[in-house]
């Protein structure tokens, strides 16, 4: 569960996939870029031409659901397997560019608003 | 760091942000599915008419790392926030996806291939 | 002006732009479908998290629409200088797509709906 | 053929689909960006984790060219739908975003170099 569960554990698990399969060969960056981009890709196209109504009742439909739980979880095992080989810390980057973001987006300025930081 | 930090603990963080500048309303499952493939291209850019060999050198330059640590935290943000937003278990999506896997890619068939489960 | 530009004149200044740069070697089929996404991302990033009356309005929009038409116009470049590198007819290629298209949606089940093929 | 064939005429046969299907009330400028985009990924997943060997020999193979030819040609057409639905002349875009990227990538610069405009 994600209350306990470490990202280093899940690194891990999917560490063990790729090399029980013998595949830290093709894992190299630009191929696990690729990667996190076409997975991210099969996911969006899950909602391609529905509504946002249609979308959200998506979540209620236990079959859609699967999919897109299934889907997320791809892009995020992509994001995981960069990270893991190249020895990213991920929570590091993470709160690091929350901080940054936070200063592109600050809270008064931003407040409510959906313009990108160029606009603001 | 990634040995210690769940994932609640990373979704907490990435709602915290949104909910400062009251975004929650912009947040719909479509929304955020765009901004997870629109932030893998943008780290999938970075290496773009790179060959493996520059692309590997730019782990070890520092501004290039950054950059590249920077782009994989947006796509994690986006997908933390994603499934924090319509209770998805990442962990619990990710194990269960790799069991799925695991199944398309049987080891003794895949071990050392870069064919598709197509095409095994 | 689209109605007496043929595809083969705009490939020609596609080829014609990238040999003025002895861009050649860089242009593989890999590293052009990775531009054909990253420029599509671009383009659709313009529309992040804006609502679609917000879109229709970008086009009455001089500085948005010029944005939206350079974005577009990216994508295209990728595609023609893909498909001129590698002696696809794209003319050819789309005509026949769509006949295949044809056959996956058929007019009767597939009018005024906005279902996959596979949900059909 | 490429040679005899005008934008305006692919632009229509991609209408006529459309409209023999009534699909317009789908195709706002958003979701036929979030198409481009997924296409375009299609496109790239054929290249994914293939080194550029494996990928040119993909021409050579009568089945992995229709394959290359049909995404691409879907990336096309959801191109030439957005274009044709909000009244964008593709060949005048195509010329003038040209004319710009001539200026970021001036020929003396950036002959010969893969560097991206911000770093030439």
């Amino acid at each position: 569960m994600d209350s306990d569960t470490t990202i280093k554990s899940l690194k891990d698990k999917v560490a063990k996939f790729r090399d029980d399969r013998d595949w830290k060969q093709y894992h190299n960056a630009k191929d696990l870029a690729i990667g996190i981009s076409t997975e991210s890709s099969e996911l969006l196209d899950i909602f391609r031409f529905k509504s946002l109504d249609e979308v959200d009742k998506m979540f209620h439909d236990r079959k859609k659901l699967t999919e897109i739980r299934d889907e997320l979880a791809d892009v995020c095992i992509m994001a995981l397997a960069l990270s893991q080989r190249y020895d990213i810390d991920l929570s590091k980057s993470i709160t690091a560019k929350l901080k940054k973001s936070a200063i592109k987006y600050p809270i008064l300025k931003s407040r409510g608003s959906n313009k990108k930081y160029t606009e603001l």
